[in-house]
C-alpha cells in the first residue's frame, strides 16, 4: 500500500520520468532498453535521502543504479540530489520493496544494497525485516548467480538476525566485519546519511557480503571433487 | 612442543591413568574400548581449569568427554576437580591442539567445544587462532558428518574472524548470537570460569554453532532437488 500524505506528490514525481519512472513494471526484464546500454544493475533497497546511491552513480558511470524507496518525503530529496548531479545511470523506484519482483526479472540484478534498514526489533515484526528469509528468497530470484547482497547496519540485533538468515538460506557469507570503519573493507566505502552521523558519534558499523547461493553450491561442488580425486 | 616447567609434573599426571591417559595415541580410533561403551565423544579444545567440561560430564553420563589442555598448571586443577567428582566419562589429553589428529580417528568426534580461546589479535599470529582454516580442516576431518563445533568467546575480533573462517570452510552456521546471556540459547548453557567472570562484569558473550560441512552440502542438494522438481 502506498502512503500518499501530500496531495500532488504523484504529479511532482511524474515531472521526473527518467529519474522516477512511474511505469516501472513495464520495464521488468528490459531495463537495458530504458538505460540504452547493457551495464550491470545495482539496486539499493531503502534509499532514503539518496546520498549513497547518487555518490555511487557518480563514481561508476558504467553501472546502472536504482534507489528503491516507499516514502516520498525522503525520496523527493534523493531525486533532487540526483537531478542536480545530472546523472543518467540512476533511477528511483517509488515502490514497496515487498513488490520488488514486479519490477525486475529473474537474474536481472547484479547487486543489492541494504543500508541501515529498519531493525524491527520486536519479534512479532521479524517478517518485516528486509533480511527475513521471505525477502531473501525474493532477492535470490532476481540476482544473477554471480551477484551478491551487501548489508550495512549499526544495529547489532538486525546484523545477528541477518547473518543467521543468510546462512539458513545458503548464501555464501564473506567479509563479515563488526567495525567497518576500523577494518580493511572501509576502502572505497560510500557512507549513507545515517552512517556519517553514527560514525561521527563513534558508533560501530556492521557489514557483510552475502553472495548468491549458487556461489556456495559451486564451492561445495568444488570441495567434493577435490576430496574425491 | 610440551612445556614442562615443574619437575615431576609428568609423574604427577601419571598418577591419574584414567583421567589423564599419557598414551592417548594408542587409543586413536578406539576410545570406546577405553571408556567401555559406544557413547558419543565430545571434546573441549582448551579446557583450562575444567569447570565447563566437568560440569557437562556430570550432567550427561551418556556422553564421553575430553578436555584438551597443554598447560599443566591449569590442567592439574581440572584433573583434581574431575577426580573429586568421581566421573568415569571424562578424560584429559595433555597435548597440543595442533596434534589433535594423532589422538582421534576420522569421524570419531561428535562435538568440539571452543571456549574463550586465545584471540591472538595480531594479524601475524592469525594462524594460531583455533578457528583458523588450518585448524578447522583438522576438526572437520575428525568430526562425524552429523557433528558440530560450538564456539563461545567474549572477543569480538575472534568471533568475527571465526564466522568468516567457518563460512569460507563451508561449515553450516547456526544460532549465531552476539549476547548469549540475553538470548534464547542461554538455556542449558554451562559457564566456563572466564565466562562467569565476564558475565559478572556485564560483558557480552558471542556464541555460534558451526555444523559439519556435510550438513551444508546436504542442504544444498535438498535445495537443488526442490528447485528442479
Amino acid at each position: 500500500m502506498r502512503l500518499r500524505k501530500k496531495p500532488g506528490v504523484r504529479e511532482a514525481m511524474a515531472t521526473y520520468p527518467k529519474l522516477v519512472p512511474l511505469n516501472g513494471e513495464e520495464y521488468k526484464g528490459k531495463w537495458n532498453s530504458f538505460f540504452g546500454n547493457d551495464n550491470p544493475i545495482h539496486v539499493e533497497l531503502g534509499t532514503g535521502k539518496g546520498n549513497f546511491i547518487t555518490t555511487l552513480a557518480e563514481q561508476n558511470p558504467d553501472i546502472n543504479y536504482f534507489g528503491v524507496e516507499l516514502y516520498e518525503e525522503v525520496l523527493i530529496r534523493a531525486v533532487k540530489k540526483a537531478e542536480a548531479k545530472e546523472l543518467n545511470n540512476l533511477s528511483f523506484l517509488w515502490i514497496n520493496i515487498q513488490d520488488i519482483e514486479k519490477y525486475f526479472a529473474p537474474g536481472e540484478v547484479d547487486k543489492f544494497y541494504l543500508n541501515f534498514s529498519d531493525p524491527w526489533p520486536k519479534k512479532r515484526h521479524a517478517r518485516r525485516r528486509l533480511t527475513h528469509s521471505e525477502f531473501l528468497t525474493k532477492y535470490k530470484g532476481l540476482l544473477k548467480p554471480e551477484g551478491a547482497i551487501q548489508l550495512k547496519t549499526d544495529n547489532e540485533g538486525l546484523f545477528q538476525f541477518s547473518l543467521n538468515q543468510f546462512a539458513q538460506e545458503l548464501f555464501l557469507l564473506k567479509e563479515i566485519t563488526f567495525d567497518l570503519h576500523n577494518s580493511e573493507y572501509v576502502e572505497g566505502n560510500v557512507m549513507t546519511e545515517y552512517e556519517a552521523k553514527f560514525v561521527g558519534q563513534g558508533m560501530k558499523i556492521f557489514r557483510c557480503i552475502a553472495a548468491h547461493p549458487a556461489q556456495l553450491a559451486a564451492k561445495v561442488e568444488e570441495q567434493k571433487s577435490r576430496t574425491s580425486v
